[in-house]
């Protein structure tokens, strides 16, 4: 059985401090709105009044699933590797994105059915090739499940290390909206039919094929496991790029930095992280409301107020991108911005 | 009379050819929702196929009001001032953000009522002193008025000539909600009540004491002045520095430039922009939904959809920046993302 580390609770006499300092800057008390709830929530993240939001790192998590073999998705599972060599081609939306923030990105292979060859930016750690079909079996074992756990951790862990401070989570893998919608409905009882989306763009057909493949696999797994459990659910549902996301969530929170959590999967991610650890959440940031359909509804299951609304479903973290500008502002607000005493001192004077 | 640039339709024609490469990137269609709305129209704006969205400038206009003498305000009139050399300190929330963002910014000094210190990101273009007192007199002589116009477009065709390819409009400038309130009621004809709010934070006695000089503000004027003609109404109500931006959003169009509109105060000059030459408005972006009372309803007037909804009310151009990213990351789909007949021919390859 996994250890969880230890996640200190964010102390909220420091927040309050923070606070009075955000209030004091040249500028009316609360005029920059949800800016000045990230800056405060940052400096109690890490434990300073002088919070640093500088090096931001990407982590993108790739994993193939069993269960595309009932046609959950749009796209065949060879498009998981195909999409991890575009990442190390440095040509897809995220590499795009994450040079316009000025963010550094890894991909990380949690379990891609195919070796990808060697990169400078690629960390192989995957527990297994691809995935059990969760309509017939555990997509996970429960040893691989604490073995992704695991590296997930350490992988957010030695990011702490080399000084980035903003993790964010993202990922690819072709039906991996299928087990976020699975391990949604395990976790929080939430009907399945309204956990389960188009994900990449299924018809209306492809929509209720996919319903129809969920609802049996759920029965199939609720015989097995007790249902809230979430390393069980986990392994019920994979795949691995979740089950190591969830561990990147756990260290990285414990390692006092800020996470930026991306759409529909990285949200399972978190939702998992906090049943084995409710404090992680408090170093979440949601960056965007997808446009998966049970997104919205997960967010509010976890009483998440995301960032940003844009219509994003691609996932690869390109949302939780776009959110890490936002972050570095906040922090800049305290170590950049005047107060209003020196301001309104300055018009007196003069 | 003033000589309105003139500023060419975006082409239906390219648009569409724009949004045939975004639909055939490595990714589902639509799957980047607003931002590849964002890429289509930037492409459209330059009216090329490969946009550019690498330097940014905020453009800060300052200016001061008479109707302050009035009480409109929370804060004394010698704010404006003391807030521009904060500025040009780099130590306001504009500089953090910019800093943040990696945008330059330049103040504008379109009127304030004393003269600050020359400073190297400082341009004195100021048509006048501080403005009259709207309650009793017109804020700016019509010449006055064409003059701030004039130096906007300047000032913006002269940003574009540099090679900045994102010009954010932001303000500094104690009581000009109170003139954008004025104006916004003056275009659009929506009741006063609906348009004038809290500006840097007035409470109920404030915010009453407002409404009615307003109230008697825009009787005054419309004894004077055809209510619906823009110049009429900017000089009616100022301020210089709501003018001058008025110009700049105008001069940017025609200079093919992305104009990012940031709250309240940036709507109401895109508001009168958008009068003298419709056509403008194809180049603006509006960056958020400010919490200012009246940007809901004028946004909504101007059939706007903004971006960002962040409870900010600032300004300084604040909002502005943080949409900055998110047009550099939709402008990069077109020059680093494979497409999807790549990516899937290398998986059929694999």
């Amino acid at each position: 059985m996994i250890d969880i580390p230890d996640i200190p609770p964010l102390d909220a006499a420091l927040g309050a401090r923070l606070r009075a300092v955000i209030d004091g800057l040249a500028k009316p008390p609360g005029a920059l709105g949800r800016i000045e709830d990230i800056a405060v929530r940052i400096g109690a993240i890490q434990g300073v009044m002088t919070p640093r939001a500088a090096r931001a790192l990407l982590m993108v998590f790739a994993g193939d699933h069993g269960l595309t073999a009932e046609g959950v998705s749009r796209y065949p599972a060879e498009v998981t590797a195909a999409m991890v060599e575009t990442f190390l081609a440095g040509r897809a939306s995220a590499n795009a994105f994450a040079r316009a923030v000025n963010a550094e990105m890894r991909v990380i292979d949690a379990g891609i059915a195919r070796a990808c060859p060697p990169s400078p930016n690629f960390v192989d750690v995957a527990v297994r090739r691809g995935t059990g079909n969760a309509l017939h079996e555990p997509a996970l074992s429960a040893a691989e499940t604490d073995v992704a756990l695991r590296r997930g951790i350490a992988l957010a862990e030695g990011a702490a290390a080399e000084g980035f401070d903003i993790l964010a989570m993202g990922e690819m893998g072709i039906g991996n909206t299928a087990a976020a919608a699975l391990i949604m409905h395990a976790l929080t009882g939430i009907p399945l039919d309204q956990c389960v989306g188009r994900g990449a763009g299924q018809d209306d057909a492809g929509l209720a094929r996919k319903l129809s493949v969920l609802t049996r696999a759920a029965r199939r797994a609720a015989r097995r496991a007790a249902p809230k459990d979430p390393l069980a659910v986990l392994a019920e549902f994979g795949g691995g790029e979740i089950a190591m996301m969830t561990g990147a969530i756990l260290g990285a929170a414990a390692a006092r930095r800020i996470v930026l959590i991306d759409g529909f999967i990285s949200s399972a991610a978190a939702l998992a992280a906090s049943r084995l650890a409710p404090a992680c959440l408090d170093y979440c940031f949601y960056a965007h409301r997808s446009d998966e359909s049970g997104h919205g509804r997960m967010l509010q299951a976890m009483n998440a107020e995301p960032l940003l609304d844009l219509g994003l479903r691609l996932g690869e973290g390109t949302g939780a991108l776009l959110a890490v500008p936002m972050v570095r502002a906040a922090a800049r607000l305290f170590t950049d911005v005047a107060s209003l005493a020196d301001v309104l001192g300055a018009a007196h004077d003069a």
